[in-house]
């Protein structure tokens, strides 16, 4: 068990089956309580380790545990324990990932979730947030991940533009979702370590975070449907980084 | 303009900007009225659009326009239409599009809308829904979709096995996404028409619908959350289908 009592004042309620199985799992020590809309849902391997960890659960109705989290999509189960932590940038970098995520002015919680989820699923190394008007970690970003943000690290960025140029010093390419790009996605050949930079669905990568990547890559659209979603873009983006569609 | 009498007594609201704008390009005729949280939600070609079809507008306050639709997310703007219509197996075929997909139990109007909005904007040619504990076309979906259920064919079979079968035989290769699937996605190669099968997120491709496919292709994960959402999944797998990713 982890040992983090300068962090244990900050609890929040974690929610949703994933979430909380994760949260167990990566930080077991830091674990208060649990809430629950029936014994039931802790049933398994679930059920196993709450009561190895001694953790006391509280049976509740289904509408007190929205009240609590705030939310609809607790799936009848929470934990309340701090947050994952922020990372230091070097310790992010320090085991070289073939893929660092950066998300330039996604304000939506659940568009964050939904990106860490694929980046974590998909192998990615870790993502890195700009801190001005950006969604952060939360437990709905928690939630929509799936547990992710227990195994993704996560580094916040005062200065995104400065974290790019440490990025490309450490030896990263510097790759940006653009509609407009000026290479498609079928034509690039990805070698070596990438970041890939995403933008808010509205507004893209905002020009002073443009100006500092190698390259814009874009996704080749048939339809007539204005744009794709940042976390579709993106996971089509990392699968290809990745090699989990092509050798 | 079309004159579809027999379906105008369907009106229902739908919300969001891409999603009226769509409904209003695609079904000038069927479109009743608007109603907006200020006239700013009405400049530029939108405004125009309405005010060539001499719609009538009502300005009301945001929370009377989240009453109306049933949901938060209307971005100020709803306009009163039918839904757009299921059509017949036999029109979604005719043009022998590249790529058909096919949603087995997703019961989740989000999870429809996201995966409509990159089918149609990656190119694909027709959606196919079972009609049985699923999802079907609803206002949440289409807002979801940004419109793109306005433009992609959409389908609905009473039997879902029974239209694999038909889809065998106008041609077509069956796939399924399933994280146990034989074949590696980069192993994958895609030619002639394709169907893709897209399977529940808890419990993936029924066993019923899985024995008629040709081929379950796997996404390979590296990380510990336990899979990719169905939306991420399927975008990832279409863009190689539709040769976006890889020429």
């Amino acid at each position: 068990m982890t040992d983090r009592k300068d962090r244990m004042g900050s609890a929040v309620w974690l929610y949703g089956v994933h979430s909380v199985a994760a949260a167990l799992e990566a930080r077991p020590g830091e674990a208060r309580e649990l809430m629950a809309a029936s014994a039931r849902r802790l049933s398994g391997e679930l059920g196993q380790r709450v009561e190895e960890l001694r953790l006391p659960v509280k049976t509740v109705p289904e509408h007190e545990l929205t009240r609590v989290c705030g939310s609809g999509s607790h799936q009848g189960l929470a934990v309340r324990t701090p947050l994952p932590g922020y990372v230091a940038f070097d310790r992010l970098i320090r085991a070289r990932p073939s893929l660092v995520l950066v998300l330039d002015g996604i304000t939506d919680p659940q568009n964050l979730g939904a990106i860490a989820r694929s980046a974590e699923a998909l192998g990615a190394g870790g993502m890195i947030l700009g801190k001005d008007r950006a969604a952060g970690l939360s437990p709905a970003a928690h939630k929509v991940s799936a547990g992710a943000l227990e195994w993704l690290p996560v580094c916040q960025a005062v200065n995104l533009a400065r974290t790019l140029r440490e990025l490309k010093q450490a030896g990263y390419w510097l790759y940006g979702a653009d509609p407009a790009g000026s290479m498609s996605l079928a034509e690039a050949d990805f070698s070596g370590l990438s970041a890939l930079v995403v933008g808010s669905e509205g507004k893209g990568v905002r020009p002073g975070v443009k100006k500092e990547l190698d390259l814009l890559i874009r996704i080749e659209q048939k339809g007539k449907t204005p744009s794709l979603n940042a976390a579709q873009a993106s996971a089509i983006i990392m699968a290809k980084i990745l090699k989990a569609v092509a050798a």
